[in-house]
C-alpha cells in the first residue's frame, strides 16, 4: 500500500477502504507517512468528502492511535459530553456535578482554552489548590467515591488526531467537516464514553457560522457514533450572543454555581437543562428528555447540584468553601461599566468582540501556554432583547491592568447593537440532531 | 503574508496577486515554506485551478528561483523546443542540427530519461568520447562557433520547479495542467529561450491519454508564454505508437542519422519538419511555415544536416566518424525476431508496451542515477496500417542479457494488434494550438 494511492483514490472521489484508512492513521502517527502527504489528503478529503464508513473507520483508528481509557470498572453507561466551543459556555461547570447528581457517572477529561473559547479546566482553576492533573487510579476512585470528576486531558490520548489537527491548522484544512467530526468523536470515544451528547454552537461567536454548517457537522458526529455503536445526540445551539452574562473563568465559575444553585441566567439554565436530561435518557436513568428535566429541576431544588460541586472541588484539593461563598473566588482589581449612549433595545450582542476583548483582558490565551488571569472578564446585565434606557450599565469589564481594559474597551466598541424596535425573538436551541 | 492564507484563498477558488505568487515560490525555494503546505497548496490548484495571470506569475517567479541562462550574447531569436514525452522520440537529435543548419542557433540544454521516455543526453552518449558536462562559457562559444551544442541540465535552474515537481510526484498532484505547465514553461525561460516550440504527445505512450487534456494542457503553456513575452507554439502529436521504427539510445541515434540524411521513417521526417519549420518561423528566419518547410529539405538533401550533427559531436568530443558510419554505434548482442502469427494489417502498436520492453532490456531507467545499456532497444519492421504476412517479422529485440531479452519479450507479448481489414487513417499531428 502506497500513500501516494490513497491520496489519488480520495482525489479521484473514492472511498477509501477500512484498511487503507487504518494504513495512513497508523502511518502518520508513527512517522512513515510524512505531513506533505497527509495535508494533500487532508485539501482532498475537504474537497471529495468521505462518507460515513469512512469517517467512523478514521475516527476509530484515531482513538486507537494511542492510549485508550478504561472506564469500564465504573457503573452503568458512561455520557459524556462535549461543546465546539463559545463565549461564556460553562456548560460543564454546571452540567457535570448536575448529572453526577442525578447519577451519572462523569468521569470527564477537558482541555484548557485557546482563542476566546474557554477551557474548564480553567476555569476550574478559580477555585484555590483545585488539581487538574491526577493519576489514572485517583481519577477513577473518586468517581466511584462521590460520582464525579474533571481532569486535565493526560497521556498520548489520539496522538494521530493531536498532530493532524496541528497540520490542519497551518494547511488551511481545519473546514473539513468529516475531518472536524472524527477529531471531535475520537478523542471521546479514546476517554472512554459510551455516549456522547454533542453542544454544535453556531452563530458570530462559533467555528460554524451558519445553522447549514452546524447541522452538517452534528450529522456527520451523530452519523459517526452510529457507525461506531456510541450512541450520539447533538443539540445545536446560539452562540450570536454570549452564554449568559458572565465571560472569564471566575466569573464563570460563579455563575454556574448560580444555576446550579437555581438563580441562573434563563439560557444558561435553559440550556443546562436540554443537554442534562438527555444525557440523563443517554445514561439509561430516565425514559424522556421530560422526565429527565423535571429531575434535573429536583436536584437543584434540592440544593444538591451544588453539594455536588462542593464534593468535587473537595475531592480535587479545592477549597470547597468557596462554592459557597462565590465571592473568595479570585476578583479583578478594576470595574469599569459601559453605559448605553441612548434608549432602545438590546439588537444583537457580538459574541466575536466579547470574546476577543475577554483574550484581551488575558482570561484567554492567545496562544498554547500563555499564563492567563483568572479573575478577569466581562459581565454582561444586558441581554438581546433587552430594553434599555441611556446612561444604564450595559456590561462591566473586570481588569486589572488598566492598559488591557483600554484596549478591551476599544475590541468592544460596537459589541452592542442599540435599536428602537425590539428585535426579533432568536432561539436558543435550534435543532436536536439525533 | 502568511501561506495558510495563500492556500486558503486558492482552496476558495480566488486569484492569487503576484505578490502572493512570488512569496509562494520564494518561501518554498529557502524552505520557509514547509513541504506540508506546498502540497495542500498544490492540491488545491489541482482542484480549483489557476487563472492564465497566475500560471504566468508562477511561471516567471519559478523560472527567477536559481539561476538563469543568458543567452543575449548569441545573435538572432533563441527557439527552445520541448516535448512531452514519448516513446522513441529522438526529434530532438534531428532537430537540432537541422535547424542550425538553416542558421537558429540552438543552445540547448536537455535531460536524462527517466521510465520509457528517453533522454536526448543519454542518447548523445551512444557517440564515443560525447562530453555533455560543458561549462558555461564552451556551450555558448560551440554555439557561437558551429551554431548548435546540446548538453545537460547543469548548475541551479529553477530550483522551485525542482522542489516542487519531487513534492506533487508523491502528494498525487502531478496531473494539474497549471502546476505542469508552468514547470515545462520556467525551465525553458531560465534557459534563456526567446521563443518554444512545444510538442504535447498524445495516445498510449504519453502522460496525456486525450486529444482533450493534451489541448488543454497545450493552450495552458501557449497562453503563458503570452503572458510572459515568449512566443510559443504547440504541436499536438500522437503517441499511441512509437515514433519511427527505432526505440533505445544508439538505436535512435542511427534512425536520427538516416533521417537527417533524407532516409528516415515517414512519420519521424514528417513530425520533424513540422516542428523544426515552426521553429525557423519564430526564430524570424522565414514567414511561413512552408517555406520553412522547403528551407530543410533542401537542407536534408545537400547533407548539410548530417555534417551539422557531425560538427556537433565533434565540437563536443565525440568521434564524428561515427556519424558517417552508425555501424560502429553501440550494437547488441542478441538480435531476436518477434514474427506475425497470422497475415492481416497491423491495427495497433502499443507505444506504452515496447516502451516498457525497452526498459526491461536496459535502455531506460526504473529510478534516477540507475546505469543503461546504450545498444539494446526494439527495431519495428511494421507499423500501424502496414500489411503482414504470418511468419514476417513484427519487430527486432536487441538484448544483450537472455534473461532481459525473455522478460521484455513477455512484455511486448500484446504489444501488436493484427486485424483483417486495414485500421482507419490516424493523424501524426492533430493539431497546432497557438
Amino acid at each position: 500500500m502506497r500513500m501516494v494511492d490513497i491520496i489519488a483514490k480520495k482525489r479521484d472521489g473514492g472511498e477509501l477502504s477500512t484498511e487503507e484508512i487504518r494504513f495512513l492513521v497508523t502511518g502518520y502517527t508513527d512517522g512513515s507517512i510524512p505531513d506533505y502527504q497527509m495535508s494533500a489528503w487532508a485539501m482532498a478529503v475537504l474537497f471529495r468528502g468521505m462518507t460515513a464508513r469512512e469517517t467512523g473507520d478514521l475516527t476509530l483508528a484515531m482513538a486507537g492511535s494511542g492510549e485508550q481509557l478504561d472506564l469500564s470498572s465504573l457503573p452503568g453507561m458512561k455520557v459524556d459530553k462535549h461543546s465546539t466551543g463559545g463565549v461564556g459556555d460553562k456548560i460543564t461547570l454546571v452540567v457535570a456535578p448536575l448529572v453526577a447528581a442525578a447519577g451519572i457517572p462523569v468521569a470527564k477529561m477537558s482541555g484548557r482554552g485557546l482563542g476566546y473559547s474557554g477551557g474548564t479546566i480553567d476555569k476550574l482553576e478559580s477555585f484555590t489548590g483545585f488539581q487538574v492533573e491526577r493519576s489514572r487510579e485517583q481519577f477513577l476512585q473518586q468517581v466511584r467515591d462521590i460520582g464525579v470528576s474533571v481532569i486535565g486531558q493526560s497521556g498520548n490520548l489520539t496522538p494521530a488526531d493531536k498532530k493532524l489537527y496541528a497540520l490542519r491548522d497551518v494547511t488551511a484544512t481545519v473546514e473539513a467537516v468529516p475531518l472536524i467530526a472524527s477529531s471531535i468523536m475520537s478523542k471521546k470515544i479514546a476517554a472512554g464514553a459510551d455516549a456522547i451528547l454533542l453542544d454544535v454552537k453556531v452563530g458570530k461567536g462559533a467555528f460554524m457560522k451558519s445553522l447549514e454548517q452546524a447541522e452538517t457537522l452534528a450529522r456527520a458526529m451523530v452519523e459517526i457514533g452510529s457507525q461506531v455503536g456510541r450512541k450520539t445526540v447533538a443539540v445545536i445551539s446560539d452562540m450570536n450572543q454570549p452564554l449568559g452574562f458572565a465571560v472569564g473563568n471566575a466569573l464563570e465559575v460563579k455563575e454556574a454555581i448560580e444555576t446550579l444553585a437555581g438563580k441562573g441566567p434563563e439560557d444558561l439554565t435553559e440550556l443546562a437543562l436540554a443537554i442534562g436530561s438527555r444525557m440523563l435518557v443517554l445514561g439509561g436513568l430516565v425514559s424522556s428528555v421530560e422526565e429527565g428535566r423535571q429531575k434535573l429541576l429536583e436536584i437543584i431544588a434540592s440544593g444538591k447540584a451544588v453539594d455536588k460541586l462542593a464534593e468535587m472541588v473537595e475531592a480535587q484539593g479545592g477549597v470547597k468553601d468557596e462554592v459557597y461563598s462565590p465571592e473568595k473566588l479570585p476578583q479583578a482589581q478594576i470595574l469599569h461599566a459601559i453605559l448605553a449612549k441612548e434608549d432602545g433595545y438590546v439588537a444583537e450582542i457580538d459574541a466575536e468582540a466579547i470574546g476577543h476583548a475577554s483574550v484581551v483582558l488575558g482570561a484567554g490565551r492567545q496562544t498554547k501556554d500563555m499564563p492567563i488571569d483568572l479573575a478577569v472578564g466581562i459581565v454582561l446585565h444586558k441581554k438581546r432583547g433587552d430594553q434599555v434606557t441611556a446612561g444604564e450599565p450595559l456590561a462591566t469589564i473586570h481588569a486589572n491592568q488598566e492598559t488591557l481594559l483600554r484596549s478591551a474597551l476599544e475590541a468592544m466598541q460596537d459589541a452592542f447593537l442599540i435599536a428602537q424596535q425590539p428585535p426579533e425573538k432568536q432561539a436558543l436551541i435550534y435543532k436536536i440532531v439525533e
